[in-house]
């Protein structure tokens, strides 16, 4: 169904001055820019108008105006998205954020921190490192990324395969609604069963059903000590198969990373940071962090993965053995999704499924794109079956491109549904992902979702035009 | 808003019986009789039929009977729970699961288990322990209660302070909803951002909007050693202040249980385990447990919370030194609830703050009952800050439990709310605490709640009358 949206007039835009202050306002074609776009393939979309607000008063003023007047709201945090989520593909007000960073507490007593959703990851972790404690989410982008757009996609990164994911940490929401009524979603405990549970409802909701202002994290004690290892393989294959083997022996490591050579040897170019020799017979290498308190119980579970990895024939395992070593693999590791986009215009999925299917995922990938003619660069994280598939244009033809490639990729997802699996495990749907929903959920289970939104958003004024469009 | 709901008439019955088969339809009174009810206070209500299908199939053809006819339908698990959820207030048909008791398949290689919510929760912890697997959610009545229950509610048990509550260990569920459909809500992926997130909207909402067929639930490695101890204290607040310490330092304990000194006395009087002498001057215990597959770390970690412990006043630490001292010990705390309950008429109290404000809570509590005059015993999950407060009668007169108590509980809960916590951690809001919900939730947050009730069941049929009422 269409929703018919109005333009933003020249009333709207007086309002939002009076509310945000002109500095905080954008219309210029040069300002507007920034906000069009996100890290999404190549894609554009402009907003009328940027608002900035700084408080939830603001934003609950700006809500209610834009839907008494049937007007597009875009919630953006740092752009920093994979699925088009901050695209404000039916123009409309583009509201940024960026203004909402503060800290407002770490709550030592409770290891709780109360803080706006505008607030870089990166910031954030270092702030409470700083007192000994650990927010462990850390998406590839955690030097950019907003906790805020960490919610809207439930965001993982490394460490979600022994801490979990942003979910796990949310404890609490303060939420402006479309109407611009404004809610806290629970309570700030460690158990909760009051009725249905909003704020579970609302991480992963992709901006959709209600702005989120401020967020209760949980926090744990920084574990003391951490390994680094890099082990090579000349089967990929067998090297998600010794992920599943690592686990069922009792070991849960911090980080267990996929790359295949590919991805690390371009990463290593793009990022200038490798240090040792990449061997041509190699097919794949696993990144694995354990962490923990106790030195001696890591050297011992570290020893043990070694054990795993000979029987899984990879190659000789290399140590990072000072703190450079280490942050130089961990560049290369989170530098790959730039240096794939550097290298070719590419289309990324963040396919999932049960950890032990990885090996026939992997498999699959790489047969339909040899039934399609693409070239795939593949990582991830293995330890929580996440698979990142590449896949890159370099020599096809536009029309291969536009044509060949959506059968691809559904026949990619169709094979994670048939694993247990689904097509986002951490990205989110977004705009560029929603054609696929109907090969995970049926026509029923979309209308759920949608009338979902419509409880909450009864004028469809947020974030329209995502997840399941309009 | 009333509904009118249309009463059982012998169509709906000769229907039931075609789809279940006439032994597993009720409507004697004597076998209606132990549906009537489940573990709170005393209350009774009954309902017009039992039914008891077996399959996916069967109850998505009586709930799509019951929809069309506007007949109540209340499922029922275990029937164990404390918050009233399984009493069927509107009459109708109660739907028991008790027939979908199996386990389907437990994946080894995927640490993960797909099983049917009638089962009870001790007899599947058994059976994935056998193969060195852990299902860590155990509530107090693990032997009694079933994973469908523990669903509904969210149950947490001691060990959700180390290893989190049911939720966290739901990948995926199969649901009927009230008009006979069924959905899968998710994937049996440790990671998901795919739509809004049904599975986490499903657990915690007490049946009312769907009934839960099948199960994915995350298994971990069993861990291989664990060390229990009994730490007696003459303040029951510096009990609650040691708690903390030991977060602070970085121990994550597998159980942190308060007990009030009236708690451990009565259930060792109720269970006849006690073997060790209860010193007058002790106001209360914490029964702590480590766990770990390192024997050297879990006794370092056990010496430094001893040392914890003895700064906040303790006095001697006591420790279980065979199998059979560690389940007495655990009886003894498993049936606290029991012993309360066969000693006087009383009222519980599922109330949760954040861990630090323990202290304060339990204060509170005691000011509020002198001021209305009630004695209450506590107990509960101190490491979650989830304390169980447990009013008893007593002497008190009938007038003035119905008339003061509520005034009593309603500051108690005001005073949860102050501290950052809520009415209920892990018991529901069922029947019995929905007349507090108010003290939580503004007016617009419950009617956001009652129209996603009325999204997966515009009639209204699923356990209607609880959570927020119709």
């Amino acid at each position: 169904m269409k929703v018919d949206y109005n333009k933003v007039t020249s009333i709207t835009l007086d309002f939002l001055i009076s509310v945000a202050g002109k500095d905080n306002v954008f219309t210029d074609k040069d300002k507007l820019l920034p906000y069009s776009s996100d890290e999404t393939e190549d894609l554009v979309y402009q907003p009328e108008v940027v608002v900035r607000p700084d408080s939830v008063e603001k934003i609950s003023a700006i809500l209610s105006h834009c839907n008494l007047n049937k007007i597009p709201v875009t919630t953006r945090g740092a752009g920093t998205g994979l699925s088009g989520g901050a695209l404000p593909v039916m123009g409309g007000v583009v509201l940024s954020l960026e203004k909402l960073n503060r800290i407002i507490k770490i709550d030592e007593r409770n290891l709780q921190a109360t803080v706006e959703p505008g607030l870089i990851n990166y910031v954030f972790q270092e702030e409470v490192k700083k007192l000994g404690l650990f927010y462990p989410p850390d998406p590839a982008s955690w030097g950019s990324c907003s906790l805020g757009g960490n919610i809207a996609h439930s965001s993982g990164g490394p460490k979600a395969v022994k801490y979990g994911t942003t979910r796990d940490y949310v404890l609490n929401l303060e939420v402006v609604l479309a109407n611009g009524d404004v809610i806290w979603t629970g309570a700030n405990t460690l158990k909760y069963s009051t009725g249905y549970n909003l704020t579970h409802l609302m991480v992963g909701s992709e901006g959709t059903l209600g702005i989120v202002t401020k967020i209760v994290f949980k926090l744990i004690p920084l574990p003391k000590h951490d390994l680094l290892m890099l082990v090579p393989f000349n089967s990929a294959v067998k090297a998600c198969e010794s992920v599943g083997a690592v686990f069922r022996n009792g070991i849960t490591p911090s980080a267990m990373e996929f790359m295949e050579k590919d991805a690390i040897d371009w990463s290593a170019k793009f990022s200038g940071e490798l240090n040792f020799e990449i061997k041509p017979q190699w097919q794949a290498l696993l990144l694995i962090e354990l962490d923990g308190n106790n030195m001696d119980v890591l050297m011992q579970d570290c020893e043990k993965i070694s054990e795993i990895m000979q029987l899984h024939e990879s190659d000789e395992v290399l140590f990072a053995d000072s703190a450079e070593q280490k942050n130089a693999l961990w560049k290369i590791r989170r530098k790959v999704g730039e240096a794939v986009k550097s290298n070719s215009v590419y289309k990324e999925e963040d396919t999932v499924v049960p950890r032990a299917e990885l090996p026939e995922l992997l498999n699959g990938v790489k047969e339909i794109g040899k039934k399609y003619g693409f070239q795939s660069v593949c990582y991830g994280h293995a330890g929580d079956g996440n698979l990142h598939v590449n896949i890159i244009k370099g020599d096809l033809s536009d029309k291969t491109w536009e044509e060949d490639l959506p059968k691809g990729i559904t026949e990619i997802f169709q094979l994670c549904k048939k694993l247990g699996g689904t097509i986002s495990g951490e990205h989110g749907i977004g705009l560029v992902q929603q054609k696929y929903m109907p090969i995970i959920f049926p026509e029923h289970q979309l209308n759920l979702m949608r009338n979902i939104k419509k409880v909450f958003d009864p004028n469809e004024i947020l974030n329209p035009g995502k997840i399941f469009g309009n």
